[in-house]
This record gives structure tokens, sequence and C-alpha cells, in this order.
């Protein structure tokens, strides 16, 4: 890894002004998200205006707005933001998985439903069950969905280290993500968290054997 | 089957008056309870009132709440009601399942994701979320919860034939019915069907494999 300088001369002329602005500019947008997506989990999509996130925020309304014309536009970014940050983090830790074998398969199959049962998929599933009512955003979580969808299955394709090419990996890796997402919805109104250790186990047995992972 | 008589004698006295009046409360109370469901399924919590029931099942505002005081008992009786009934269903057609072996295996998993599919899914789905912060429905939609997950895990048992009493099975059941709720989510605001279908129909191989209900 390469650390940046600890001092970088600053750019001459008007670029000097523009680039903090810019730095300040995205610092708004990321509290923004971070914070809809905190107020979507806690308190649902009827309880989640812009206004709330601002305030959570610190950041005026109409900043809000400057940023996201709509109250969709910030909710499907910040459900999309998040998404993406948490990927690249668990992108970022493979390489502290054990090596191939049943420990490995365990430790990703309880990632992936990690990544099921947190705040984030709270707020997602908040933003989900109102697209079913709400037409301005049912089409924007639809493409939502399908990205989101789609990248979480590579990763875990990557990380099971399985080739989708073989009948029925692909439909038993689907299955995993579907199961992962019902352990969520479990999750969502009492601690499941310690039946939910038994099924994950149970999982990455079955895995071991349907998939040859167990090495 | 047995054909009730087409005339029956009416029963003396009081008893003449009230047993057909108990008929008509009963009848009035199971067409809100499935108006409801069908409220929750198209329209969400936001839009279900009980106002909006009532007019869907032709009763008195006045009338439905005589048989049902607040909104919460309304919603949970209903899901709990046709829960109840689809389960009862499932139960009485278990005969005309596939002797077991493979098919069977595939019959019994397509059969308990279609009741996470359909229409009485999306109206539990839609209280679930909205228990998760509005307090006076949490508790209720807890114990709801409880019941039909308990219900619906030993019909599964039942029907696979399965031994709970060997290790690892009853978490396998356990996965089976979280991968149907995962569907039952998946489907909510697209028809996931095609894909549902291969991951039904590799499930009951793992299934086979795993719990030797391949015969």
């Amino acid at each position: 890894m390469t650390t940046p300088p600890t001092t970088t001369p600053p750019p001459a002329g008007q670029a000097a002004a523009r680039a903090p602005q810019q730095d300040r500019s995205r610092a708004t947008r990321r509290r923004l998200l971070e914070a809809a997506v905190e107020c979507l989990a806690e308190l649902g999509w009827n309880g989640s205006t812009v206004s709330v996130v601002a305030e959570r925020a610190g950041v005026s309304r109409g900043a809000a707005q400057h940023h996201f014309p709509t109250r969709e536009d910030l909710f499907t970014a910040a459900v999309e933001h998040v998404t993406a940050e948490r990927l690249a983090a668990v992108r970022a830790h493979a390489d502290e998985l054990p090596a191939p074998g049943p420990r490995r398969t365990e430790a990703v199959v309880d990632m992936i439903v990690r990544l099921y049962t947190g705040p984030l998929f709270r707020a997602a599933l908040h933003l989900w069950v109102a697209a079913a009512t709400e037409e301005p955003l049912r089409e924007r979580i639809v493409a939502l969905e399908n990205h989101v969808g789609r990248e979480s299955h590579r990763a875990a394709v990557d990380f099971l280290g399985v080739d989708e090419s073989t009948p029925g990996v692909r439909e038993t890796v689907q299955a995993t993500m579907d199961m992962a997402r019902g352990l969520g919805l479990a999750n969502l109104l009492t601690d499941d968290s310690a039946r939910r250790a038994g099924v994950v186990r149970q999982w990455a047995r079955v895995l071991d054997a349907t998939l040859g992972t167990a090495g």
C-alpha cells in the first residue's frame, strides 16, 4: 500500500478554490446518503423525509435538495451507495477468509448472511416494500435490485470459488442468496441470531456436499 | 362426502332467531378478514384502513368496528385467519402429492414456495414491515409470526417425511423455509417465476441428497 504524501502543494489559481469546494460537496453528499440509510432502517419509509435526513446529516434542507431533487432520488441513491460500499469492504477483506475448505464455506455463508441482516438490509427492505405501492419508486427499485442482486451473486460465486458452468451451481448460489434474504426478513422484528447460526452452519455443510467446496 | 339435508326443521323458541344471526355474523367476519388481506396485498399498510376494508367487504364501518375494535385487531386476525385456511387447504390436498421420491420432494418444495409467493405473503410482508416501526403492531406480529412459522415448519416436516431427531434435518428444513421467504421477497416487485422454478428444482435435488428424500 502506498501512503499519500502528508503535505500537498496547493494547486494554482482558480483550481485552489474549486478543489476544496468539490471536496466539501462530496462530503455533504456522502453524509446525506449515510444518514438516509440510517433513517430508513430506524424510521421506515413513512418516517424518512428529506427534512429528517438533512437534519440528521447536519445539512440544510436546501442543500439536500440541491444534491437530490426528489425523495426517491435520495433514498435510491443512498441504498445503492451504501450497498456498493459494503460490497467493496467485503471484497477488500476477502484475503482474510480461511483457505478453501469447510471453514471457508461457513465463513462465506456467514458473510453473505451478514449483508442481509444488518441496518442496510433493513433500510433496503423498507424501500422495497414502499415501492410495491408507490409508482415513482417501483421502477427505480427494480433497477437497483437487479444491479445489487447481480453484484452480490458475483461476489458469492467468487468467494465460494465455484464454476457456474457446472449444472445446478448457479441455482444453488441463487438459493443461498434467497435464503440470506429470508433470514434478513426473519431478523426484522426479533433477534434471530441464535437460530440463524444453526441454519448458516448447516447450509455451509449442504454447500460443501453439493458444490464440492469442502476441498 | 355427506351432503347436508336440503331442509332442516327450525329449532324451537329463541334459538330459531339466534342461529341465523350467528351465521350472518360469522359470514360478515369472514368477509372482513378476506377483504383485509386483499387490501393489504394490493394497497400496503398505509392504504389499508378499516373503512377501505369495510367498503370492499360490503359491510358498514360500524359493523366492522364491532367485530374488530382496532385496525391492528383486524389486520392481525386477517393474516392469521387466511394463513390457517391456506395451511388447512394444503394439508387437505396432501394425498394428491406424488409418492415419496424426487417428484414428491420437488412438489413439496414448490408447495412451500407457493405459500410465500402469493397475495397472502404480500399482505403479511406489508404488515411485518409496518410492525418494525409501529409499536402497537409489533408485539402482535411477533406472536403471529412465531405461531405461523411453527405451523408451516411442521407441515414441511410432515410432507417431506423426514425425522427431525437426525442432526441437521431441522436446520435444513428451516433453511428451506427461509429460502421460500426470500423467494417471496424477490417476487414482490417483478414476476420472478422463471428464475424461481430453477431454484425450486435445484433445491429439491439438494434436499434429496441431504435428507435422503429421494427414496
